[in-house]
């Protein structure tokens, strides 16, 4: 038993039972307050994040990953600047999804409230912790924060700041606890905490994600891996295929939405894949094709089975030529990840043959894969981008935050 | 790597993509079909079930749990009765819950399609295997089946013809898989096997359910334990109240919605517990009860700690009296499997603070706890009740047997 963990996994089950039922007003005080004090308390954040800074460079972080890490005044802003917008969103709690009379007079309504307790297993960005804080309170949850050793320093700055702020403008004590010790014994314990938590949800690399879904009895929100593919049919508009085909790859490749693969109908590969090549070449991606892609434009690598298989999170993509759009269909059910999927074509049939078929969280004709996205969608915000089938697919929100209850009205009804 | 296990869970996935997308009418004459084969092949049915009796009682298994192995001519056409009922239901399956526009002009559509490959993990009753297969079908999933040792021979006659049936009537092969090795290492090994199965349902004892929770990789749905209560309140109609408990009680006491503890408040006790524990009793209820209860009807043996805790599944009643309904609440709270929780009362304020503060997958007033069935709830069907708040919660039917799909439209958007 890890004290700490135990401790504080109580303490948010018992702020989660109030929380269920305070007012929106309340909530959304909270997250104004916890802005306020994010700014305010600026110096301190940032005294935190310089002592992660430096022992990352220690250990030799250096570039994308030791930016991710920093924090500065005007990133501090921006962490604030989203709690606020958190409080400007409608309050998913207390929406009747849907209510009925029965026969015998029965009134069922079926009622959005909180999950309760909330567990976020995340890695490097520290921003998260005011993120997914915000997110988890304003759908009602207490939330449990586990970062990575990484931003330790900077996370528990944080957390402290806005636990106290929210607690200091009348939220339960405890609805934001973060988890001091960044131990592999107490994760794995939390993993197992079903008595204290409700949900998981990993926000980070693949392995994170695969020891979460490996190891938890508490159920958990699979989020990540995509493998995501463009495939330009011989009816596409080819200069918006090529507009979306870049932006899909190169528009941000480190992400789970960029596109991954291009498959391109054999009819129109020759008219296509040249200049579409070499605009993707322009942008700085390596390109691994096909057999034929490479009869075509011979400056391309040669593709391995693997480069189908594999997410870049990079400045790399993969080209095969298909005989048709089944073709493609079917190499999207051999290596996709069912996350985001898109179709250029102006054919009627084929599109919907294509949003039918293809099984994937976000299915697209005639746009980029990069809009799978909380913010995109209209969402507001986002904690994550489910790819199960479970509960959440997709980019989830605020109402994703929650579960149903079932209220029942009788008059004294009882089963014959 | 089990052989069996890997090529039914291999054609089921094969047989989810062709299921996603039929239509309405191609499943409803399959599962008349089904249920047609069942009646016509029940000679078949019975020989089978009739080796599974003689082992059952072989190994000494007798009366009520003897009593739900065993077929007849009509449970065998009850199980067809319930294809047929299936096939009258509305398909979930392409309904667009909400779509919307982006300013951008992209146009998202939120439909509901299937989960793909459902496995169903249960006990003794082979008519589960119809009931399941059938559901999962409708909303347009494949399904793999695992019956327990005791109902094999049944299980595999039963699902063999409806196979055939769906098969014969043009669903996909593989549609309907039966895993005919019920050994633990098949199951252990269908607990973890992501790559073909979408989603877990295990239906039985507290410890089925328990291991499947523990042991599973692929997401599961928890079903089951409910220790439910009724809080008579100071406020409530006596004679109502009677009438609850006693049905919340013993209108089927070995059921997940059965009540399990009766909680009094102090200012009604002495008026509503004589006559209302004389009833339970005449219902061949045994009545455990604190120290006050004792008091007032002296009886009543004494409850122990764990009888507030225990499911009991019999004809045993918990009784504890209280001094308000805050005290009902924290009780409910320590003791409670957020399952189904009435209050008994004629006051407005009380009813709404019960409602609002109980956290289960349903809450009454002034009904009983034993409407917390699909059946009941008007849903026509039920997969089991769920009682955890990840995807379901509370009764399943067709809707929960589903996910979504976020359909995107455009015409050449790219990100910004």
């Amino acid at each position: 038993m890890h004290e700490e963990l135990q401790n504080k996994a109580k303490m948010a089950k018992e702020a989660s039972r109030g929380l269920a039922y305070i007012s929106t007003n309340e909530k959304d005080n909270a997250l104004l307050a916890m802005a306020r004090a994010l700014e305010e308390n600026s110096s301190e954040i940032l005294k935190a994040n310089a002592k992660d800074m430096e022992a990352a460079q220690q250990k030799g972080i250096t570039g994308a990953l030791l930016d991710r890490l920093r924090l500065t005044e005007s990133r501090i802003s921006a962490m604030a600047d989203g709690a606020r917008e958190l409080a400007q969103l409608p309050d998913p709690v207390g929406e009747v999804l849907t209510a009925w009379r029965r026969p015998n007079g029965l009134e069922i309504g079926q009622i959005r409230v909180p999950l309760g307790v909330v567990g976020i297993i995340y890695e490097a960005r520290p921003n998260v912790t005011v993120d997914a804080a915000a997110l988890c309170l304003k759908a009602g949850n207490a939330v449990l924060l586990r970062g990575g050793s990484e931003a330790v320093n900077s996370n528990i700055a944080i957390a402290n700041i806005i636990a106290k702020a929210a607690e200091k403008s009348g939220l339960p004590v405890g609805a934001i606890c973060i988890l001091e010790d960044t131990s592999r014994e107490a994760v794995n314990e939390m993993l197992k905490l079903n008595e204290y938590i409700d949900v998981l949800i990993p926000r980070g690399g693949a392995g994170l994600i695969k020891a979460v879904v490996e190891n938890a009895t508490v159920p958990a929100i699979e989020t990540g891996v995509g493998n995501c593919h463009v495939y330009v049919d011989e009816d596409a508009n080819l200069e918006q295929a090529k507009a979306v085909v870049v932006n899909s790859k190169c528009h941000r490749p480190g992400v789970c939405n960029a596109a991954e693969t291009l498959l391109v109908h054999r009819k129109v590969a020759e008219e296509f894949l040249p200049d579409a090549l070499d605009k993707l070449r322009a942008s700085g991606v390596e390109v691994r094709g096909c057999s034929e892609t490479k009869r075509i434009v011979e400056w391309v690598k040669e593709a391995t089975e693997e480069d189908y298989a594999n997410e870049f999170l990079d400045l790399i993509i993969a080209v095969k030529v298909v005989d048709n759009a089944k073709e493609a269909e079917e190499h999207i059910y051999r290596y996709g990840t069912k996350h985001s999927e898109s179709i250029i074509t102006e054919n009627y049939s084929t599109a919907r043959r294509f949003l039918q078929r293809v099984d994937a969280a976000a299915v697209y004709v005639n746009a980029s894969t990069r809009f799978t996205d909380g913010q995109q969608f209209g969402f507001g915000a986002e904690i994550g981008i489910s790819t199960q089938k479970l509960h959440a697919r997709g980019p989830m929100g605020l109402k994703e935050l929650t579960t149903i209850k079932y209220v029942v009205y009788g008059e004294g009804q009882i089963r014959d």
